[in-house]
């Protein structure tokens, strides 16, 4: 037997989000159906504006209702620096920190051989660009994730930008503010010892 | 900082369902941002009618675009067989098994002091009508699910419904098709044990 259509197409649409399978997607659609009639009509309406409305910065690749974006278009920020992220998620993270006050560069993604991403479906051209025809940028602060993919990729960049003179950086490794030496991996606790500092 | 006021309203749709939190969302909602346009309002287009167009049957109080439902308008199902299940969800269970021809009725919930929810807010007041005005029904199969809250509500409908001389039967408890003895918990055991079958 099957749902009646409105919910089985409801349960289809939410199973193609990423981690919903059939038994949530199920739960999902019986409590839309639940939900306030403007609460649904209001998500509806988001989904189609988040798709419509959303764009690519053309000089950071960060996402933007206006291009540029507010960032690069905010010229009392530090022009000289260019912290280069993963997405736009780590952006939206560094600027909650509140103590950083440069510009940004989202490569949407990090190379990743495994599932076939290579440099030319980054936005790393768009980043050489920049840095080319930007004289103003002194810095590269490269803020990929500590993984394997993202550690390969910052060692990409660093060999593409160094010889231009600019000065790559790499965000410190070490142990988390408050973590426990004894739950730490060794890994990090090598890189902790590695990057020791001098008090 | 805040996010482009698009993806700001959807990561907040999101986080109104269910078991969504707040990274789970802006990961949903980034991740909507790439989907196909045309999934998309897809997408939308479901949750408005799955609002829209399903309502619960008179009948039987399960979800349905026409009312009565399909179940209950058919007429070639046994009539003198009404299965009660807690939501929309159980109905699809038991028909997919194949092996139950009867109808259904769905309760919208079980009895629950600690969430509020007295036998006023669940479908009992149109079963007992149902079995008033159905002279056809000779048997109920309260099919709430074994919790305690279902097994109390089990009692209730079954207190209810027996003075009426409607014979009453609950789903038989025991050990899963394929478990194993020496994992199944003690309350289960003492199910399978007293409910033993002569062979």
């Amino acid at each position: 037997m099957q749902y009646p259509e409105p919910i089985a197409k409801l349960i289809d649409s939410y199973m193609k989000l990423p981690g919903i399978g059939e038994k949530s997607a199920t739960r999902l659609a019986f409590f839309t159906i639940d939900m306030q009639a403007d609460d649904v009509t209001e998500f509806a309406k988001a989904l189609v504006s988040a798709k419509r409305d959303l764009h690519f910065c053309s000089v950071c690749g960060n996402i933007t209702e206006e291009d540029p974006c507010e960032i690069c278009r905010d010229k009392s920020r530090d022009q000289s620096t260019v912290l280069v992220v993963e997405d736009p998620k780590d952006v939206m993270s560094m600027e909650d920190m509140k103590e950083y006050h440069g510009l940004y560069h989202v490569l949407q993604g990090v190379l990743s051989p495994m599932e076939g991403k290579g440099p030319e479906d980054l936005n790393i051209s768009s980043l050489l660009k920049r840095l080319q025809t930007n004289q103003a940028i002194k810095e590269v602060i490269v803020a990929t994730n500590a993984t394997p993919e993202g550690e390969a990729t910052a060692m990409y960049l660093s060999r593409l930008i160094k010889p231009a003179g600019i000065k790559v950086t790499r965000l410190a490794h070490g142990l988390s503010v408050g973590s426990d030496i004894e739950y730490a991996d060794q890994m990090t606790l090598f890189k902790a010892v590695e990057g020791r500092t001098e008090m």
